[in-house]
């Protein structure tokens, strides 16, 4: 055998097929158990999963969070028994497990969870995302490295690894797997390894139906390495396990390009009737076939969730394999410690997600008086805090100019050879261009997140969270540490007009749980939102920032107005009535409408009405502070209210009341200078006094 | 010259050249007028889009909503001005919109805004968008010719057309182009010509920084024509209009697949220093910069806005050009009208969305004390209108079944040799596949709705909204009358967990101005709501199913429950308090929670607590109801209110007030059977009742 034909001699044994037999019983059993789920692709891919999870990859079942582990991405998440089974091969879960299939407070829910089941490496099931999560971590594999262990040999770091991937038809189908693959095979991912379950088969049963496309020359034209290993041939269907294997070892020896193995399977193999039918993707199969296949495999048709003794005790030696594995990874590990102590601390740091000390004193304060928009306070924040902290990267999806999202000075993540007049390459660059890929962004950014300790960011117009916005929902779930930078977060833009204008993006990115949206009011308000979202990494975080320039306010001793470092409350009093008596009236706004509630809080003086302006940066910071604070900043008693925000109104209804006022926009902008637009709508000073008095009013009616 | 060639002389005087470089002129000038815009781009692109528009094209500037007219779809939105100096060549503007660029009030927007400007087929900006609505009117021109002229030859009929479109590199980034022009490639649209400009420069610069994916193999993999047309040539820049037409010629000739030319171009060729830079794409070139190009082209750089009177008078000829076409086009109309008038009488209808006599007959009504899934009851009611409507067509993203979507026993709209065992295609047919692709239904049914009077409709999971969102926003922007069919509308859906139940949706979706989103409590709502729905062609429309079954209300003489007919008013008294007084507690809520209200009002009968039911299937049709009658349904008196809905409470403020309570969920879902997961998050019926003692005891505080 030539050595250099990537076949390296595969074992595999009765015992094997057995074991991967088992795998098919066990899902169509988990599915029938609980009445619903996806079994078919679970038994087509078993071999697959097997050889995966059995030979080819590394990881450690008895420590999951190996930093020098493969990573493994079932973007076709749906089929999550093929995961399952597999961890529970690896003794990850229980059999017990397994037979709790979908069941409330299971750790096999009906999509992998992250976070939830050990060995899941990110949540899937909205298709695209994980393929589109693991592009993220074979950038993040590779900056890592660049942070930690630049110069050694290609393939001899302990940060050297792989990330394996199983997509399906549907993944490869939405937009985000060509946008994330087009900038794999830019970025020559060669650590990147997809297997593409070609099984002709979606909901709609034949893909024939809607999709016939290329995919390999597709892939191809991405620049990517495409092999395709046939299972259905014209004399009948052979799982040719040797055959996969090989192409296993040619991907893996191809490291200069992410590889694709396109690997044509029959859903629901073998089952009599259900192979090869829609109805075999996502329904329980039925007592009567699942009894035939059975048969056909040799299993018991009166037992369920049979695993015989040998074959468990088989696959379980993969504990043994790891352990040779992890024994050689952990001498190499200690020697690169005691080699790098300083970058050994900077990965110990990290992975803690703890900051330097002495970070934050670089986080700069503006001068009061001069106007500066809030995306340009954020570049400046963030260049100024870049070098305390490596471990923060990202960029713009083609708008880093616009966005102030680039890190002066610091080479782009892309190779050397891709340089361009304006963006000097490195493998381990530090900024990131994402092309027009606001959905690819968005995911990458989670997948960079999940893969290890570094902070990442990523920049477009606010109105084209829209475009990202799946991926932003799985942050939010998984709890991910990904910061947004939006600018151009209103009819504030401009001319551009209502296609770039956003207006009811405010309110629809508050309803997502547990995302965190910050709309600084001013330069130093951008600075000190920035501080709080680096210092607190538990969870995605988005700056809404202004195109137009904002006044900075003044601060100073005796102004009356509050520290920006209030900011970190969510919500507080910028500067409150001439004689800090209970207001007549609170004018809440937020971003670049904090100044019309300060300038009608002034005109209302003149007319003897006393008016608080709270700043509402972040609502979600706001709600949670103690009662005692909320309380203080809104007291019920005062019934009257305007809120003013450049959208919709639909978050300020529960803060305005009964007796409130909503200064908002409730349609689309247009296209005219900034200034006009909120004179024609009606965000204007001269409308907050209007609604200030209405408001009292309307309080005073009771 | 052989005729199978594709080459047709194309004259080409000095006029034409001269008229090319005036638009270069205009567009700068324009831009610098302004302070903003791209100039870039309309420059480099003057010679495509004068052929395009002066010889390519069949429309009629003196209607420019000929039926028989090609489509120009200018998907790089950014250079609107692209799109505008045609229209000013062809009298649908005048030089005086030009010079109003980008300001308040004028028909010259930053991007091209379809109702606003003469000659605008689609709203474009938002990259990628355009390219795919124009996939829809590749399929809508389909389908039309299909309802009205079937039988004629190919080429034959005034339905036969064509759909032009100028994409640029940000359209091919986009995943939603991989998306449309994958399905397009399926579809073999052979009268869709995509002419893509690949100057190289976007925002970031040179494109090489993030996009080396080789476009041409690409498109080939989805099965299109491609061509591409070298104007970078190692000797230098060569505006060769003579290839672009035999490209044109080409892609004319070739009617089986759709057909892609690349046209290689340098962005704002001939400026001597902003050509083939990333500055030039979005802002203006400064005065010294125009002068020197101005003087490149032989203009006088101390004039703006200068167009020769023989210019002038050359490029409006396309006027004469187009009477010409015109004739000949009415000639063939008006025979085929007379020789098909049931067809003509059918076009006129869908021309004016007008809906024929005694249609809605044929809305069936569902027997009570049946639950029934509010999915399964719209797609009965779907399906027993259909044979009233020719013009309502659609389907789903891969989701059919789930969905309840298709007209059971009509084609697929697919070539025929694509037929799958499950669905048998015509090139006519009314059931559309889209494919795993959320984001091109949403956009292909834009098109579809742009192109002409058919009915479309998409549908998919809720949840997955997020993913067609942007041009969800475009149909509302444009007021389109789509229909979307979201159906798996909560945690309901039991299960497929957290990643696809939705809990935000609800909320983000109403904050879209003018989408209006109908989520029905039951069977007989859900026909009243398909029924008030396709009644009203006024702008996009969301029914959100239920996957769960609900029960079906007995609504009959006596039982107190209103008809269903009500839902038309967005919210109505449901029941009403046992002895129709002033409620003690208003209980608000909609689809599968209007269950719990109707429950939790009668357990609270049984304490003496009188309570009113709300069923609240649409906000926004109800806010558009008079004063008097949402005061009738919610007197401000009552301020005892409880709202429930099985989402994120944003929404419902505003109804419930300072004393109202909101039962929702705050926090996303879980895997498991649906009446587990509405017992464990507290959407129950005690849940309401307590509620509603809660609300009136705070009501009562005052």
């Amino acid at each position: 055998m030539n050595a250099n034909d990537g076949r390296v001699p595969l074992e595999w044994t009765d015992l094997d097929r057995r074991a991967v037999d088992t795998i098919r019983v066990l899902a169509m059993d988990a599915v029938e158990a609980t009445g619903n789920g996806h079994p078919g692709t679970a038994m087509s891919l078993a071999p697959a999963a097997y050889l995966i999870f059995q030979r080819l990859m590394r990881y450690d079942p008895a420590d999951p969070d190996w930093a020098g582990r493969d990573r493994f991405i079932l973007s076709a998440g749906h089929t999550s028994l093929t995961l399952y089974i597999q961890l529970y091969y690896a003794g990850l879960l229980a059999l017990d497990d397994i037979k709790q299939f979908r069941r409330w407070g299971s750790r096999t829910p009906g999509h992998p969870e992250y976070g939830h089941t050990p060995g899941v490496e990110t949540t899937t099931g909205p298709l695209g995302q994980g393929i589109a999560n693991a592009v993220g971590m074979a950038m993040a594999a590779r900056r890592e490295r660049g942070l930690f262990d630049p110069d050694a040999p290609p393939g001899s770091s302990p940060f050297d690894h792989r990330i394996f991937v199983i997509a399906s038809d549907g993944d490869i189908e939405e937009g985000i797997s060509h946008e994330a693959c087009s900038l794999a095979g830019h970025q020559r991912l060669g650590n990147l390894i997809v297997l593409y379950d070609s099984n002709q088969i979606s909901i709609e049963d034949d893909t024939d139906i809607a999709f016939s496309e290329d995919v390999g020359k597709r892939f191809e034209a991405y620049g990517w390495h495409v092999q395709t290993v046939e299972w259905r041939r014209p004399d009948g269907y052979v799982e040719d396990v040797q055959a996969l294997w090989d192409a296993y070892q040619k991907a893996i020896a191809e490291t200069d390009r992410p590889s694709l193995i396109i690997l044509k399977t029959i859903i629901a193999w073998p089952a009599p009737n259900a192979q090869n039918t829609g109805k075999a993707h996502g329904a329980a199969l039925g007592a009567e076939e699942v009894a035939a296949t059975k048969r056909i495999l040799g299993f018991d048709p009166n037992q369920t969730f049979q695993v015989e003794d040998d074959v468990l005790a088989h696959v379980r030696k993969v504990r043994e394999r790891a352990a040779r594995m992890r024994q050689e990874w952990d001498a190499q590990y200690k020697a690169w410690r005691s080699a790098n102590p300083e970058r050994a601390s900077l990965l110990d740091r990290t992975r803690e997600r703890r900051l330097p000390d002495g970070w934050s004193d670089r986080i700069p304060t503006f001068e009061y008086g001069k106007d500066v928009a809030t995306r340009k306070a954020s570049g400046v924040v963030l260049n100024a805090v870049a070098p305390a902290l490596p471990e923060l990267w990202g960029g713009s999806a083609d708008l880093a100019e616009s966005n102030n999202s680039t890190l002066a000075g610091e080479p782009s993540f892309i190779p050397p050879d891709r340089s361009t007049k304006e963006f000097t390459g490195d493998w381990y660059g530090r900024v990131l261009h994402f092309g027009v890929r606001e959905h690819a962004m968005g995911a990458i950014l989670n997948g960079i997140a999940l893969h290890g300790g570094t902070r990442p960011f990523g920049a477009t117009f606010l109105v084209f969270s829209d475009y990202m916005r799946p991926a932003v929902r799985l942050a939010a779930l998984m709890k991910l540490p990904v910061i947004y930078i939006w600018t151009h977060d209103s009819i504030g833009l401009g001319e551009d007009g209502p296609t770039h204008q956003p207006v009811e993006h405010l309110a629809s990115l508050r309803a997502i749980p547990g995302l965190e949206v910050v709309r600084p009011a001013d330069a130093n308000e951008t600075a000190a939102a920035w501080q709080h979202i680096l210092a607190n990494p538990d969870g995605p975080k988005a700056l809404a920032l202004t195109r137009q320039n904002v006044p900075t306010f003044d601060r100073s001793e005796g102004t009356g107005f509050a520290p920006a470092s209030e900011t970190a409350k969510g919500g507080y009093i910028l500067v409150d009535t001439p004689d800090e008596k209970m207001p007549d009236v609170i004018l809440i706004a937020t971003g670049s409408e904090v100044q019309l509630a300060v300038a009608a809080r002034e005109e209302l003086a003149k007319e003897g009405i006393a008016a608080r302006v709270v700043s509402m940066p972040c609502v979600e910071w706001f709600d949670a502070q103690p009662e005692s604070y909320k309380d203080l900043v809104l007291p019920s008693e005062v019934r009257a209210r305007v809120c003013v925000e450049a959208g919709t109104a639909q978050p300020w209804y529960r803060f305005a009341g009964d007796a409130g006022r909503i200064v908002s926009l409730e349609h689309f902008g247009a296209s005219a200078d900034f200034k006009t637009l909120y004179a024609k709508f009606g965000l204007t000073k001269e409308a907050v006094v209007e609604a200030a008095k209405e408001s009292i009013a309307a309080a005073a009616r009771g």
